[in-house]
């Protein structure tokens, strides 16, 4: 089987139904290939010969130059004859974007795509958006009304184009990066399973997400995720967990959903981390990306809201961590640091009139407490007192090596300084549940790890 | 007992410790009043005679003119004079910012405040924000860092002025209005009980949201939510559930707290729906205090986008929400509305291509059908033909009297279109799951009705 590195690193793409016409499939996909692809791109419409400033053709065949990747925007009903036309050319590598095969019943149609490529070129697809880099954008979403990710080292599957795509939307406005986001759809020919390997193996690549409504081999699934596990963390999100959920699943991406209770079994024997909500897929994979795993489930919560330190407690020791004491010399030293009425035992409170310089002072004696092994730092940014330095408070941090995430409870004020963190790549929540959660997968992957 | 409408209507207000120095609480709580009261302001500071353009006075005991409330926001040690002061000067409502009371350990300190007011006045605090509303502003937080909702009709109790505040600048920013917020911090006097009755009949007050780290009085409190309950809905969250976190609770606002089961089993008798997370709290309060009860639990999801569908439904069965077949005369309907690839069983699926023309066919045959009592319109924003109008289309569905929540999830450009919704009265969630849970609260609500 070819290998799927012309999908991530062509050279030469052809848009098949290039259009036009603003709002319509075509139009966009070759609008976003246009602003990130820097290689050759070919639109294909036989109606036209120019578009968007670029030659265009009425068929891949009637192009010289070989062509890398071929992504067909053409309804289903005519994805056959255009794709042998793509097998005609050589194409390595075809996305199909058009729905309306499995996952409305036209299995048929979707086999017949199998039989015309005979292995020769690799399909992603069909029912998908294809795939987002920096340098390779084949979303049919405008890019002014969904937000694409700086680069990153996070890459994410997603057998839901809404769900990888609004997610990637989310994620873009927190400020968090990216390095690849493929959409797989129904996934006839390339599969989470090859892709999993394939990210495994790229270096750009510190942590995997997966969406998936079902697995095309589990035991594969399985062989293969737990051989990457060893090296990076992945998270995994399956939907469709109960009985009319899967029903929903087979009228989605046309495939069957099994059992919830197999699937949590297998990412566990696979050493994958399992995602119980949407938020915890990025919530996790962010905090994997950039922070490394937790020894011990030892952790301190510094805080200048009490009930935050309160609130991430009780979540903290429902999930099985631990908020030992200080050494008795870090007690001391906080005792000098905080005000009479600061809490210096954990979770410690430096209370609302808290400085930079107070966080500073306390954040050097809880990493160096050789009791922590992973520290939550909750920070209301909106007390009065507290500078704009409390930024570089918060990423000077990284030098003490130990796991770390931020949670940061505000509006779009204190978005924008939750941004400048998450640039740095500190891992910031805005809820004291969600930042302990991501500990707590950081902690997750450390026994993970050990047990290998 | 003196009731507490002086601190919701005063005519004036003395700021007890008003100071001229940016950045001091006494300056930004003053600098907040001036912006939000209309009435008559008098800053006392022994120190200066003018601040902001007000005369400034240095005792309480130096205005000749009645004074409704204070706000006493000078250190911990001075507080007791000058509370001396304004039970001489017979002002009926006080409250106290500092901290440095019980909740570290100061508990005569607290006391002798009781002994001094002797129920002549009624007071808010220690250790608290004291009130924010429409006109009148007391927190200690700058607007420049955190955001006031505009006038809305949910109501906030909490003993937390930290997570208070920080979930105040959230759902300002998400555009959810707010009637009152009281942080009660130690509550030497004024407890959530009181409030929670005064809010009761308030009517401005159509949802009451708490959040609670112990309280005062449990049968009280049941026997009082219990009445209230019946007129209007109640939600409450309680942290310090696990015996660590509780341990935390005495460090900060200085009080016990119980068991986690025995507060659940206290809000179930006095028909409060329970929080379980801090994004709990308004998600269902917003959800409670614009939609109607859900008579039953049958629901309908709109989706377009497949796997929102899936993890909504999914979510949905969990927590015992059921997703019926619509009327063969519906699903007929639908399946006419809709193209070949769309799914015309619950849950309906759109897809991609959706218009706001289709919503709006759609979301008429569903929100008419007799089996459905409460809708959950899941909408990706970014889909390339979905035009401005789905706002209106959304909107317009109040007029079917069924409760109703849209899930949309995205970054700016999304979050934008979901504060004009969140203006017109419809909750919005960002994730599939916090939507379900929201529609889940109107459903306990209708039963919590039910039940009496």
């Amino acid at each position: 089987m070819q290998n799927l590195d012309s999908f991530f690193n062509p050279q030469s793409i052809a848009v098949i139904g290039a259009s036009r016409t603003q709002g319509k499939v075509g139009y966009t996909i070759l609008e976003n290939i246009k602003l990130t692809f820097k290689g050759k791109i070919y639109p294909i419409n036989p109606n036209t010969t120019e578009i968007m400033g670029l030659n265009c053709f009425p068929s891949v065949l009637s192009i010289k130059e070989p062509i890398d990747l071929a992504v067909i925007a053409v309804p289903a009903e005519e994805v056959h004859k255009v794709l042998e036309e793509c097998i005609g050319k050589k194409i390595r590598s075809i996305i199909i974007i058009a729905s309306g095969f499995s996952e409305i019943g036209e299995k048929e149609l979707e086999l017949k795509l199998k039989d015309i490529s005979k292995g020769k070129s690799r399909i992603i697809g069909p029912n998908c958006l294809g795939i987002y880099q920096k340098n390779l954008d084949t979303m049919f979403l405008p890019i002014e009304r969904l937000k694409r990710p700086f680069e990153g080292s996070i890459s994410f599957i997603s057998q839901s184009g809404a769900v990888g795509s609004a997610l990637i939307d989310v994620i873009a406005n927190e400020g968090v990066g990216i390095s690849k986001f493929i959409s797989i759809g129904n996934r006839v020919d390339v599969s989470e399973i090859e892709l999993l390997e394939y990210l495994g193996k790229d270096l750009n690549t510190r942590a995997i997400a997966l969406y998936i409504e079902s697995i095309a081999d589990g035991k594969d699934f399985v062989e293969v995720a737990k051989k990457i596990t060893k090296k990076k963390p992945v998270v995994a999100f399956k939907a469709g967990k109960t009985h009319k959920g899967s029903e929903a699943v087979a009228s989605h991406t046309g495939s069957l959903a099994g059992e919830a209770e197999i699937y949590s079994a297998g990412f566990k024997q696979a050493g994958i981390i399992e995602a119980e909500s949407l938020e915890d897929i990025f919530d996790f994979s962010k905090a994997l990306a950039s922070q490394p795993a937790m020894k011990d489930n030892k952790i301190a919560i510094v805080t200048d809201g009490g009930g935050f330190g309160i609130v991430g407690t009780d979540a903290a020791i429902k999930l099985g961590l631990e908020l030992p004491r200080l050494s008795s010399e870090s007690e001391k030293s906080l005792k000098n640091i905080l005000p009479k009425y600061g809490v210096y035992h954990n979770p410690i409170d430096l209370t609302g009139d808290a400085t930079s310089e107070r966080y500073h002072k306390v954040l050097d004696v809880v990493f160096k407490d050789k009791n922590i092994s992973g520290v939550i730092v909750m920070v209301l940014f909106q007390v009065p007192l507290l500078g704009d330095d409390i930024i570089d408070v918060l990423r000077d941090c990284k030098i003490y090596g130990k796991p770390f995430v931020v949670c940061s409870a505000g509006g779009s004020w204190v978005q924008e300084k939750n941004r400048k963190l998450e640039g740095f790549g500190i891992p910031v929540y805005p809820m004291p549940e969600r930042g302990i959660r991501a500990l707590w997968s950081l902690y997750e992957y450390g026994q993970i790890l050990k047990r290998k």
